[in-house]
């Protein structure tokens, strides 16, 4: 067989793995969505073998056929090919030492435990989610030792979401961002209480008008409808299908229309980087983000340095009226981007402002990496949970439900995932400011210009899908991967800007290395 | 390996197809009720991979491997794995010889061919649906020669959803129907024109009351919700994933809540058939419906028998008045029956009324065995279409999409599907003759007591899913397998009663051959 032989064959095999990879997204899509409850059980079964199935696939003898046969040819394939291969390769070495029937297990676990996860929640019942959540961390840690790490045991799995990110590193960026936060955060809580003026923001406001609300959102910032979809689940979230077919969710809530107005943004974020990537990748394992880091800084980018601008509520003001009718007619475009902004300790990470929210992240960042540094006791974690974020945010819990029950991310096994919230702020900081070299951010956004900015995008990220490593895409970008320093001058500026007009806030600019720029 | 073993890694074997099997559909359900349009060539390349899977799995080496280790222990085998050998082995001989690259080509066909019938249909364009339309006939021609066939051509894809059912046995079952259906109609057209007296059924009914009469009609035969869901999409069908996770769709015409009305029960005659198999066979390739014709009994007794009965009318008389409020407040249970029963050619099959239905299905019948047994042209299909509706209904659609353009089964290939629905009427009566022995069929349904009746079905039919074969189901049920006349009886005796109040009809008894019953 020839080379181009063999490549065809490989790109045939990666097809095939990933149109199961595709059932397991569309199974996952449809629990969220409104499955019936009673096939949870069924459901499990055939989500557990077709897990099992793709990862037999990806650690076959076959895919180690592939492997080899094409390693000799490394820089002489085209750029397509070196990248699925690159994947693959790293998948293949990664888990081939987990035995399938153990994967298999764990898959079937999965379903099973957000439908646990869900009524503990709803019930206010950590106990009731406490074993299942056991099972599956227990499960993790044994993955983590097949697999193996170097340093801790936790830099296997944050690897799993950013290639290349380890606790030493991420320690350093948590250090540098509570140094940043928390004094800033003691400014504004002593000045002068602008929160109180923005009650406004839990005026009801119908569920059929907050459709209103999103279907503008998608349209301003250029989310493809015929490509895309936005339904309502427990939990927002995006999912891909491939560049053609990108689903997002929110969840409304009747007295908080900002909950879903931002939710929806920071979706349209991600659906906008998988609807924007090249045809050439279009439907194969390339056509997907990059890293769970960069994702997050397209979310990011739109939710907050694009939709918690100034520029952009005076923009989306009128539109937003039209909609929202008399019951606002006393709230200005100024007064919303306030209330948009209030920067407030608070229990709800998904809830949370643009400040607070890197130590939401710290929260679980600490709680993950001492899971998996060695034993533990499940049911220690609420305490655990409730006693830093009274450290970090001053605040705790009552409940359970708004506290360690909160996040979806558990009972799907996504360890390792969290942080990449607060990379992708920090990314998402660090390329608007190579953004802004290029084009007048602020100008676009206060006309209306989003395809501006959305191209801009596309050029220098979304098209490239899968096809470059993170750190290769912020190198080439940025000249530099992983910078705390642009994320803190980024929330230094906004806030004081946004405290600025009573005069209570006057921040100084942050250090940055000027060497650390491209 | 002992014989125990074999049959447990036959069994898993099994399972990891029928995994496939129900992401398949899973896309199937997801495409019906709203995918983003832009994703369908994505889609189509996903099913067609999958479609590919399942099919190389069920006529592998592997599968050949277990049928032949399996085969000497015949008798000796329990029961759950006979079944799933003759549903293997069956498969196996039927599409060994179907090259699995022209199966892949095919399904990645179907999704596209959908996409562009629902175009079609909307835009009354024949011609743009033609060219596809030819290709899946072409494939299916293919696909009968290289499994061979019996008799008719056609014989082998009716197996498919009937097994043991010809061309023969049907041509002599519809020509039998129609002597008694035509003479009746006539008559009935002939009679005071009642249907004038039927205008209600037109006033407007927003959709909103519609889905709380979907709601109560679900209860009231005891589909459950917490095992199944209600959506809504163009054509009304019913997906089952197992019977822990069975869906039915409807769809909602603002001026004819009949057409819901009746479509809602249709499904959930389905839907209870799938929801009440044994436990012992749930998830596994067992866990669906024998038949298709015995599949569209159970639906046609719900929708027909219990929903187009005056004792149901005389029952849900009450519930539905509270949902439709004062709008209807001048209509009388009776007339809710009578309107419900109007005889009246019509161009609509899903529309149809119960004594009409017949005929649509023979015109589809007719062309489908015309198109299998020998060249056609796929341009002459709407002037065939329109002759034979002429012929036997003496009506015409002035536009192909009230015609050849109605349905959805030719876009998805189910060639050989139409004249299940009419087995499935005849079917419905034979079962309804045998089950007035054993429980007051009419009694229940006045008293809304429809646990009775379903735990009869359920004891009777819905426990086996496919554990019998269909003839071995109803030779044990009703002594006998198809036959027309107890359907032709229950036709003269429903269409005379409700033509008779206005003493227009006197209809004889049609003659039944008393040796035929058990």
């Amino acid at each position: 067989m020839n080379i181009s032989q063999t490549v065809e064959r490989f790109k045939a095999y990666t097809d095939r793995f990933n149109a199961i990879h595709q059932a397991l997204n569309l199974f996952s899509w449809d629990m969220a969505v409104g499955a019936p409850k009673g096939g949870t059980e069924s459901r499990a079964k055939y989500v557990g073998i077709l897990s099992a199935e793709e990862f037999s696939m990806r650690v076959s003898d076959e895919m180690k056929g592939f492997l080899d046969a094409l390693e000799p040819y490394g820089e002489s394939l085209d750029e397509i090919t070196k990248a699925m291969l690159r994947i693959c390769r790293r998948y293949y070495y990664a888990y081939k030492k987990i035995p399938v029937e153990e994967m298999r297990e764990y898959s079937e676990l999965l379903p099973r435990a957000e439908a646990v996860w869900e009524k503990a929640r709803e019930e206010n019942d950590f106990a009731s989610f406490a074993p299942i959540l056991d099972r599956i961390i227990r499960y993790q840690k044994k993955f983590v030792e097949y697999r193996g790490y170097e340093g801790h045991p936790y830099n296997t799995l944050l690897d799993d979401y950013e290639p290349g990110m380890t606790v030493e590193k991420l320690d350093v960026f948590f250090n540098r961002m509570k140094e940043v936060i928390v004094p800033l955060l003691k400014r504004i809580a002593a000045s002068d209480g602008r929160q109180d003026k923005t009650g406004f923001v839990n005026r009801l406001v119908p569920v059929d008008k907050q459709r209103a609300v999103a279907g503008l959102l998608m349209k301003t910032v250029g989310f493809d409808l015929n490509r895309g979809m936005l339904k309502e689940s427990a939990h927002p979230f995006t999912n891909d299908f491939g560049k053609n077919d990108v689903r997002i969710t929110t969840h409304y809530h009747e007295n908080a229309f900002l909950s879903s107005f931002y939710s929806v943004l920071h979706e349209c974020g991600h659906a906008i980087y998988e609807q924007n990537k090249m045809d050439t990748i279009a439907d194969t394992i390339l056509d997907t983000g990059i890293s769970m880091g960069v994702h997050e800084s397209q979310s990011r980018f739109y939710e907050n340095i694009i939709g918690r601008s100034e520029a952009f509520w005076e923009y989306i003001y009128n539109g937003l009226m039209e909609i929202l009718g008399d019951d606002f007619k006393d709230v200005s475009a100024r007064q919303f981007y306030e209330a948009a902004n209030v920067a407030k300790p608070s229990l709800i990470r998904i809830e949370a402002d643009e400040l607070t929210y890197c130590l939401h992240i710290m929260v679980r960042y600490e709680i993950e990496k001492q899971l998996f540094s060695g034993d533990f006791d499940v049911n220690e974690l609420p305490g655990v949970w409730n006693a830093k974020m009274r450290e970090y945010l001053g605040v705790e819990p009552a409940a359970d439900s708004a506290g360690i029950l909160q996040d979806i991310h558990w009972s799907d096994g996504s360890f390792g995932y969290f942080p990449s919230y607060a990379i992708g702020n920090a990314y998402a900081a660090q390329i608007l400011h190579v953004m802004r070299r290029d084009i007048p951010v602020e100008n676009c956004v206060r006309n209306g210009d989003f395809k501006r900015i959305q191209e801009w995008l596309t050029e220098k990220i979304h098209r490239f899908g899968s096809l470059k490593t993170p750190s290769e895409l912020m190198e080439e970008l940025c000249g530099e991967t992983l910078n705390a320093e642009y994320y803190a001058e980024y929330l230094t500026e906004k806030f004081s800007a946004v405290y600025n007009r009573s005069g209570v806030l006057i921040l100084p600019r942050p250090h940055i290395r000027q060497n650390y720029f491209c």
